[in-house]
């Protein structure tokens, strides 16, 4: 178990080293900031999901963690973590950031050339019930990441605006390298969008 | 200038060292994390008010400033300030904070026993041309504020929830220590409340 | 290699958590402040040798890591690892702390009921061209150490004050997070000595 | 009081930005790390003297603030920053920085150019008497000071290897802004010599 989390955490470090090092993922960073989440293979609960403390933000413009990883650092990027592998054991860990309808349109065709699923999640379909009780939410979005998924959990997708909620991306993953390395390149080919106009 | 200068940030270093001190304002942390500005005297732009560089975060549970305080080091909340100058002089200060329905109510009597004038903005009275123009959002905003003050800005209000954004609230007063105070004394009231439920 | 890379890393993550929670650690921590290392299982150099990055100092009276954990982040107690694992394979982490002569008193019984080795190193008779030569040094410690410990690495040794060094406690072991427990337990148990004068 | 101490918190943080923003200070990091102190006018204890809380050391080979400036983070700079002040109250601030052979021989001549007094402190001959009382340290260094100086402060000095100390280079000035800049001009010219070897 300790050679489990010991491999969550430090994979989650080098994470953060790949995030840092690049000066374009900068452009990628949401006002509530960005977290990391890796979980351990059986985790169903909080506790068993390893995330930055305090989250990835921007001093002095460039890229920081402010924090250590730590087992229960994040609560809802945890939970949809969870949530994906009672469908999908090949993701373990995800990040958040920043959405944007350009940055929307790019990746709909990055994401063909890769091969990967892109879906969306439409808040504003979330029915009140759902809203209502605590727990429900992110069970009906990956749910509703199926449907958008033929069946299959999609790779990249987003959360649209809701009331009060800034609209979000997702990119799941096999470990928290893999995502870092995977936005790092997403980020690096936005930059070269944006310089071009 | 590099006197009025040293003035600001060190009075933020100060508000900075009360807001970390303070177990109960951990309550108060928004998704979009706090940050607290302070303008110069004669603050016309963003690089005249100095803010906490990264905001203000949760690490393992407790309040903990990003980086240092920086000139230009925030954006919304700068512009906020520099505009509610233009209407009162003796504001040249303000921190933003978490909102939700039941420290509203709460709140709405506090500030009756203080004196101060509460308002709010309705996010979704916001017209469009407004919303689609930069920079005419917080003109806005302020001379919602004023009409909602009856031609005074009012010390504390919320911006109600929007598309795609968090309700927040907002304290303003003379100086950074100064909101740092009342909002430490705001949350350890409102941590009294919760713990009485 | 990545795999172990990432046990590596996440193993210090692990033991700053550990000496960040303890309160009695600030009381080891020396000028030069504390440095964890922890090696890859073949490591011949530098950057085969995880530290961390800034160090672990004290703000604010408590144990704070500075950066992440970071190959290649330490320079002189990641050479000393890689001597000492050239005569027993079974030690791949250290930590530095400070000694006193009270607390070296202290240590030698406490290591007895722990059934350590316990040893020094006299810099004074470190001849002159060892000094002299750079990367001289770590192997003459080594093998001083190992004079000491009768052809044993000792488990815990001090180096003596040095012309401009200040003198240290080191304390070796088999990973980062048993290092990190055994030196919180000797910290605690210190406190308490120190708490009955 | 209270504006007087954010005048003194404020200056350290513009200092601070200064350092950070240099790549050559790195060069002159020492073990025990940098600290930068700033005394109130009328400065006699501790606490009325802000330093930078976990000084100021490398993260990734980068000069970085560990903490927030504090009133009473110092113990030995805020001590010796107030003895100097008894002769000379021009002096209100101080930096430590690594010694050298090298950069001593270096600076010698760079100081004829500024027109800086230059000395150091043989704390070989710090007597016994002297070193076993507590408080009695720095009185003394400061008194070797004024004999080394003709009666002035030195505004650049070093004190020498001790039995367990490092070699150290102070610089006194008359706000922390001030010891930053000549410091970062002392470092950029240190590393000029350094590449041209």
């Amino acid at each position: 178990m300790s050679a489990e989390k010991d491999k969550v955490l430090g994979n989650l470090v080098r994470a953060v080293h790949i995030l840092e090092a690049s000066n374009a993922f900068a452009l990628l960073v949401p006002e509530v900031r960005v977290n990391i989440v890796y979980a351990l293979e059986n985790a169903s609960k909080i506790e068993d999901v390893a995330a930055i403390d305090g989250r990835i933000t921007l001093v002095k413009g460039k890229v920081k963690a402010v924090g250590y990883p730590r087992f229960g650092a994040s609560d809802h990027m945890a939970r949809l973590i969870i949530e994906v592998m009672k469908y999908d054991r090949s993701y373990r860990a995800g990040i958040n950031f920043a959405w944007s309808p350009e940055l929307s349109n790019f990746l709909k065709s990055y994401v063909l050339d890769k091969g990967w699923e892109f879906a969306w999640i439409d808040r504003t379909k979330e029915p009140e019930e759902v809203m209502k009780v605590d727990g429900k939410s992110i069970p009906w979005k990956v749910r509703e990441l199926l449907r958008a998924g033929h069946g299959k959990i999609p790779k990249i997708f987003y959360e649209s605006s809701g009331w009060g909620k800034e609209p979000l991306f997702v990119l799941l993953g096999k470990d928290a390298v893999q995502v870092a390395l995977e936005v790092v390149e997403i980020s690096e080919a936005w930059m070269r969008v944006i310089k071009r106009r």
